[in-house]
Formats: structure tokens, C-alpha cells, sequence
């Protein structure tokens, strides 16, 4: 047998153990009674290696098997440091690194950026350097559509000699770059939303067979599955891949929860219609302008969701690449408020077709500060934020009875005799944008401009009222430590939060 | 029989002619082959009063009979004037005035104005005198909500011995007053959408038997039928009224178009359930925020649609009553180019609790004067404008084919996947807000920022395009005389239309 081992010594824990072997195989990991699987892939025409991501700290062995040999070795685990939380999985409705630090979610949209020259993906890296996000939604394949005529320098796989895809001859060069460049965001703390498939195609990456698509998967798994900020998107816009069926998703996202040995985050993301419910999904990866939508989302999937799409700040001329900096800003506090995630994008025309959202580059829009603003406030919260129950009067979404309530019957009566669809939607608009945690209470007023906002608060303890301008960014103490029912004054203008925090005694 | 007329000798076409009885009665009117029934109504505990208002000018003869008596007379009809321009009446899916004047209509909302102190009730009107609005949306009883907390200084009615309203015992200060009004507003060119019920009630008005509500209505429709500028609106929100069914208002609707000899315009408000469609609406008196539904209803009821509460510009703490100014413009001018009308009102927080919506007083929002250069600039065309096919690719609302079209087949394909009602709100917000007449054609492009709109003018032909600004109230001509494919420079922010005119050759 033929291997040789890198850095066998240490492994830092979260970090790659590589391998690399001159014929096919797979390696086990055992540690305690732990036991990892994971196969090889081919690197170029004669190598081919195993990657290994270890969880657990302490001295790993580990059995190769390739060429009808065994080998056998070990490394030791050490400890996580600085930025390496591990990996970040989904708890509740929210998520948390495998260490068990916090994870929240926000990300930006940057599809195609590794299809573009060099220069331009080291200034995107730039870029994101000195930006405030932890995601980025990237797609494998190159993308076709208005801003994005050019040619990749590299395509994932070789030809046949028919001219089509030979799904069996990884390409060296894209997969280095891309695990580049996988490993360079894992370094900033930010986490790869890998997209699998997308219906924007002119080169025939939309229309694989089943079984290349499979063998696509598996390489994807084997050589990428070790890069702990890596995270399965089976798809962007899933429903407009006319060349796929629901139940080929299905196949691919058992594919991967089965040869996937650390169950990286899962989701498929659509257009139109919501992927249907399904075991091997991990979250939500929803698009929708109207994104207090995702309360239904919650108490559909009972998963996390994130906002993949809401549209992007820019200028150009479809609908979903114009929104304005508030919009972009108001949409994502709007998601924040009703128990979701969100995830940024910018398209501002450039006579070059270099757009943020596809090829990434510079960031030019005025959300981006704001967002910011917005993650810093969260992450400033202790506790995770879900939704809070609507007012009594107003029947809850899905439901056909009314919270019990006084008053207001005439209106009560009226929303139950709407279709439900309808019912829905207008109790999404008319229920507040209110989040809370033990401690803590998020009302988003979103465009609403009221001069005052009436609280109840418990008649006892001691709490602390806080306004916030989502557009100016501040955060002003209205009540250092008030109780009970108080008037708090509002400027009356659109992008008003009001956080209130528990102080002392008695809960929210 | 004694009864006195006034006014005998000329009476101005639309104006009202009146005689007073001592006793209940009727009256005929002939012109030529033309005979108008009008009833009698009660003035006061000593004598009744017959109205009629002309519609064709000549000499008018009358029979009035009371008391089992008759008695003929005479009046000469002579041409209207100045303002004067007769009824509103619908005609497709807009409106004109009898004498075939042009009438698009821009209302305001005050609720009970006419149940306030004489001051506010002039200071109101002297607010319309300088405001564009046209018609007025106004209740005949008191209004019992926030902010609506004092009693007015008249009923319509007196009460019987046990306490409960008597409405055969009409209260002449409260109707002198109501129609003094109504008179005035006319003069002013503003039509008074008279709202005969509603539900914000703590006196009994929402709450009297069918019979009572039937005499009541008759007595609006003998008193008040001969004011040219009255609408029968049968409520305001009439599915938060409880004791009424469905059935009842019908037959309120009939009731009206049996008695009101001149026809008047009806409809019936809603808040969240649109009345059925029936033979006795002459238009659709909507409530929406999501205003661009106009074009689902304009297909649904075949009628002129009036989106007679989109929220109110303000800062109090009712979401329907905190909109931006921007906001209620925004959904004006969607409103607008989606076929429809829209109506105003104004909800600013005030200690003595005088709002414009509910009881007039001053106007002070930031909408009105950008609702008067939305108006200036309509009336300004000389047709009126209707929605534009969609885009191909884009299925019509309610229609689970999509145009032929080419291209995008994966989008149309995902798009009729989708349940109908979900898709018919999405297909709304995908749909451009384009309106358009055989001279003109209208595209308001809503929040959106896009730099530049991509026309295709046909390849002969000189047209004219203008950059509207919503918001600055500015119309810059970008091109004076084009045509074919061009592209159009816009500034990147929301509140922008696009207006295209025809200067000469082929249409649109």
C-alpha cells in the first residue's frame, strides 16, 4: 500500500486530517467507541486522498483500506482555537457551533464568485474581511443569466470525448480553488452554504443524469465533507430545474445524510414553492419578499429558517435586484422579528457585469453597515429570540379558533369567515414583529410610524426599555428600570424596535 | 291640500326642487316620456317635504299628491352651471358626471365630521376648500372608537319612551345640519360618499331591527336623494357588523335601487371579506393595503374599483392609522396603475384627539399635496387608463394557463405548480403596475430603485417619455420624440413612473 500522511502528529480538533493514496479506497476512524467512515476521492489522473475532521479531542487511530491493503495509523486531537468553533448544526430553531458557541446566522450571496478571475475573488475575500458576514451562498457550477455572460477559467469535471461532462474526472484546478477558498472563509469564521444545483445553465451542469449527479454528490461529500464550515444546499431554486423530480431531491438528500459522516447542515433552497418537509433537512433555506412568513415556516418544518432570499439591495431592473438599502434593512429586521434569519445580497449595475450578488468584488450598498448594527445587537443578547404569542383578539395563523379574548368580537368573527389562505397572510400582517427569550422582548415596528408605544409590563421588578432606529442605528434607553403599564414615546418614523430587558424579579 | 313651493319659477339643472307639505305624501315629475316617483319625508312634528332634482333641462310638470288630494304645478329646468356638472356615475370601470364631464375620484376619509362642534365642522371645510379631494367618505351615524370618545350634539333620531331610538321621529337640527353640508359640498365639487352603516357603535344604530333600518333608509333616500353628490355606501366595514347578514344588506341594496328614482352610485365597504358581487352595486368600495388586488377585483365584479381605505398617513398606534406619507402615496399611485381609484385620510395623534380621519379639523400630513399632483397629472390626460396585459411569460391572475410566451418556461412551470391563491398574490407583485389608454401608457415602478427602464415603442412613430418623480412631484421629459427599443435613465430610488406618449403614428 501507498500512502503518505500529512501532519500526523497534530490535528487540531474541526481541522483536516488528509491522506493521499495512488488507487481508490477508505479509511475508518476510531476513537473511544466512536467510529467514522470516509471515503477517497481522486485528486488528479494518478492521487487520489481521504479527509478526515475530527470532533473529539485525544489520540485517533485509523485503518486505511485501498488496493486490497491495510494500513493501519493515529494522530492526536488537540484542542480548538481562536476563530474554530467546529462545525454549526441546528438546535430548535436556532443554530450553535459543535463547541458550543453561539451561531447567528447572517449571511451573504456571492453565486458565482469562484468563476471569476483571480483578482476578483481575492478582492471578494477582501471584502468580506470587513464585512459583518458568517454565510456565504455559493454554487459549485457556474451561473447563466443577465450580468453573467463570461466564461469560467474551470469547470468541475473534464469532457468526454463526445463533448459532454465526464462527471469521473474531477477538474484539479476548480476543486483546488474551491477548496481554497473553502478553507481561507473557514479562517474568517464564515460558513460555506455550498449549492449543489442551480437552474441557471447553459453548459448542461442542470441537466446530469441521476447517476452522475450522484457521483458528483459523493466526490462533493468526500472531498469537501472535512471542511467543518461547510453546509449542503441541495439546490438554489429547486422548483425551476425542470429537469428534476421531487423525489430525485429526495434521493440526493438521503445521499448525502448517508455518506455525509458529520451531517453538515442540509437544505434545499426554492423559488415558488417550499421543498416539502424531509428527514434529512436540517433548516429551512426559504425566498420570499414577505418574510414574516416565515412564522408559518416555523410552525410548518418546526426547524430553524433562514431567509436565503429576500431580495437584494441594488439598482438593476428586475424586481428582486432593487430594493433599497431600507427596504433590504427593514426586510431583514422583519425576518429577525418573526423568529427567522436572513441573508444579504447587492446588485448595483456595473457597466462590467461585476455584481456582488453572482461574482462578487466590492460592497457598495448601505445595508451592509446596518446589518451590522443588527448582528451586534443580537449577538449582545444573551439568549435566543422566538416569536411570542399574538395579541388575544387575533386567531393565530393555521388556526380556526381565536386566541380567548375580550372585545373585538365583531372583528374576530369577521377574520374567521375568510378563506384560510387569506386569514393567514393578513394575521401575519396584523400580528406584531414580537420576538422574546426569557429575559429579553423584540418588538419591530417595521414601516409603521407611531409617536408612542404602550407596554404592560409586570406590575413588579424592574425593567429596561430601549428604542432603537434600525436606519440611524442607535439604541436609546427610553425607561432605565420601569414596571408595569407605561406609555414610551417614538419618533414616528418607519425602522423603530423597541427591546425590552428584564432586569430584575419577575419575567417578561 | 296646503302646501307651499319654493323656488317655482326656474330651477337650475341638479339642483334640488322642493315643496313642503303638511301631511305625508308623493309627487310625479314629467318631462316628455320621462316621470319621476318621489315620497314625502318628514321635516318636523308639523310638516313634510318633497324633493327632486332635474336631470334634463325643459319644462317640468308635477302632480303632488297628499292628504288625498292632488295638486299640479309647474318649474322651468334651466342649463347647470359652473361646478355644477350633475351626478357621478360609472361608466366601464371609471366614472363621469351626467353632463359628461370628466370624474376621477380622490376622496378623504372623515367619519364623523358632521357630529363635532360647529367650529371643527367649518374648520373642516375650509381645509377641503383648499385640499383636491373630491368626494368624502362620512357617516350619518356617530362613530364610537379610540379617539372618537365624545357625543355628538344631535341623533338622527329622537327616542321612544322606553329610551330606544324612534326612527320615525327624524331630528330636524341633525338632518338640517347633514345636508346644509352636503349642499356646501357640493358646491365645492366634492361627492359625498354617505356611509349608512357601520359598526363602531355604543349608541344602538348598528343594532336597530330591519324594519327600523328600512325606514330609516327610506327617509335618507326621500330626504337626501335630490343632492346631486351623494353615494350610497351601505356600510363601512360591514362584516364587522353583527347583527346583519348577508341577506340584510341585500336587501338594503335593492331597497335603495327601488326607491332612489335617480340612481345614485352604491356600494358596500368591507374590512377584511369583499361583499359578493350584486346587481345593485354601480362599484367596488374596497379596504386593502395590498392595493395592486384592484386587478383581481376589476376582474371579478366587472366594476370601477375604489380602494376606499388603503391605511391612513399618520403616527398613532393603529397600524391602519401610521403609515408614512411616502407609504400612502406609494399606494395611491399602485392604486392607480392597477386600474383603480384611492382614498385618503389622515390619522395624526393629537391630545384633544381631533384626527382628520374621524372628525375633519386641519390636514397636515405630507401626502395630500402629492395626491393633488397625482391628481393634476391624470386629469390632465385625456383618457382614462386601464391595466396592461401582463408579460408574456407571467400567467394572468386566476388563469392556470400562462401567456404564450418564450423562454422562462422553468419559471411559468414553477408558477403554475403553485396553489391559485398564492400565486394570484405573487403573479400581483410580479406584474409591472402598468396602466395604459391608446395615447398613454403608465408604469409606476412602485418601492422598486431600478437606474434604467428598457421600453419597446413600436419602430414607427414619435413618442414622448417622461420620468415621474412621486414624491418631488417632478415630470422631466427624458425623451421628447422616440421610438423602438430605448433605454431609459432613471434615478435608482423608489417612487418613480414612467409616463409614454403618443405623439403621432401607430399605437402603443
Amino acid at each position: 500500500m501507498d500512502f503518505t500522511v500529512k501532519d500526523v502528529i497534530h490535528v487540531e480538533r474541526y481541522h483536516v486530517f488528509e491522506a493521499h493514496l495512488l488507487k481508490e479506497g477508505k479509511a475508518l476512524f476510531y476513537l473511544g467507541e466512536k467510529t467514522y467512515e470516509v471515503h477517497s476521492f481522486q485528486m488528479n489522473e494518478s492521487e487520489y486522498a481521504i479527509r478526515f475532521m475530527p470532533r473529539e479531542e485525544g489520540l485517533w487511530r485509523y485503518t486505511v483500506i485501498s488496493d486490497n491493503t491495510e494500513e493501519n495509523g493515529k494522530f492526536n486531537c488537540v484542542p480548538n482555537t481562536g476563530n474554530n468553533h467546529g462545525m454549526v448544526h441546528a438546535e430548535g430553531f436556532h443554530f450553535r457551533y459543535d463547541d458550543g458557541a453561539r451561531y447567528l446566522p447572517f449571511g451573504t450571496t456571492c453565486y458565482a464568485w469562484i468563476h471569476q478571475p483571480e483578482e476578483i475573488q481575492e478582492e471578494t475575500l477582501r471584502s468580506l474581511d470587513s464585512a459583518p458576514f458568517n454565510k456565504i451562498r455559493m454554487c459549485v457550477f457556474p451561473k447563466h443569466m443577465p450580468y453573467n455572460h463570461n466564461e469560467p477559467e474551470y469547470f468541475p469535471f473534464g469532457k468526454k470525448a463526445d463533448g459532454t461532462w465526464d462527471v469521473r474526472k474531477p477538474e484539479p484546478r476548480f476543486w483546488q480553488n474551491l477548496e481554497k477558498r473553502i478553507g481561507k472563509l473557514g479562517n474568517m469564521g464564515i460558513e460555506v452554504d455550498l449549492i449543489l444545483f442551480h437552474p441557471y445553465d447553459r453548459w448542461g451542469f442542470s441537466t446530469l443524469s441521476m447517476e452522475e449527479c450522484l457521483v458528483y454528490l459523493n466526490y462533493c461529500v468526500a472531498r469537501l465533507g472535512g471542511y467543518r464550515n461547510i453546509w449542503w444546499s441541495l439546490a438554489n431554486e429547486y422548483d425551476l430545474i425542470t429537469a428534476r423530480k421531487t423525489e430525485d431531491w429526495e434521493t440526493f438528500g438521503r445521499t448525502l445524510v448517508e455518506k455525509d459522516p458529520y451531517h453538515h447542515l442540509i437544505s434545499i433552497h426554492h423559488c415558488f414553492t417550499p421543498f416539502p418537509k424531509a428527514d434529512w433537512m436540517t433548516h429551512c433555506s426559504m425566498q420570499t419578499g414577505l418574510v414574516r412568513n416565515a412564522l408559518l415556516w416555523r410552525k410548518e418544518y418546526q426547524l430553524p429558517v433562514i431567509i436565503d432570499e429576500c431580495g437584494y439591495e441594488g439598482n438593476i431592473e428586475f424586481g428582486w435586484g432593487n430594493l433599497s438599502a431600507f427596504e433590504l434593512v427593514h426586510r431583514c429586521w422583519s425576518a429577525v422579528s418573526s423568529g427567522a434569519y436572513v441573508t444579504h445580497g447587492e446588485t448595483f449595475f456595473r457597466e462590467d457585469e461585476v455584481l456582488w450578488w453572482a461574482k462578487g468584488g466590492v460592497l457598495r450598498g448601505e445595508g451592509v453597515v446596518r446589518l451590522r448594527f443588527l448582528k451586534d445587537l443580537l449577538s449582545g443578547l444573551p439568549q435566543e429570540l422566538d416569536p411570542l404569542p399574538s395579541p388575544k383578539w387575533l386567531p393565530n395563523p393555521n388556526e380556526s379558533k381565536p386566541n380567548e379574548g375580550e372585545g373585538a368580537e365583531g372583528i374576530v368573527a369577521a377574520l374567521l369567515k375568510m378563506p384560510e389562505a387569506e386569514r393567514n397572510r393578513l394575521v401575519l400582517e396584523l400580528r406584531p414583529a414580537l420576538v422574546g427569550s426569557p429575559d429579553y422582548r423584540l418588538e419591530y415596528l417595521g414601516r409603521t410610524c407611531p409617536v408612542f408605544r404602550d407596554l404592560e409590563l409586570p406590575e413588579t421588578g424592574s425593567y429596561q426599555v430601549d428604542v432603537i432606529d434600525i436606519w440611524d442605528m442607535t439604541c436609546k434607553t427610553a425607561e432605565p428600570d420601569t414596571h408595569g403599564k407605561i406609555r414610551i414615546n417614538l419618533p414616528g418614523k418607519e425602522g423603530i424596535a423597541v427591546l425590552v430587558k428584564r432586569l430584575s424579579s419577575q419575567g417578561l
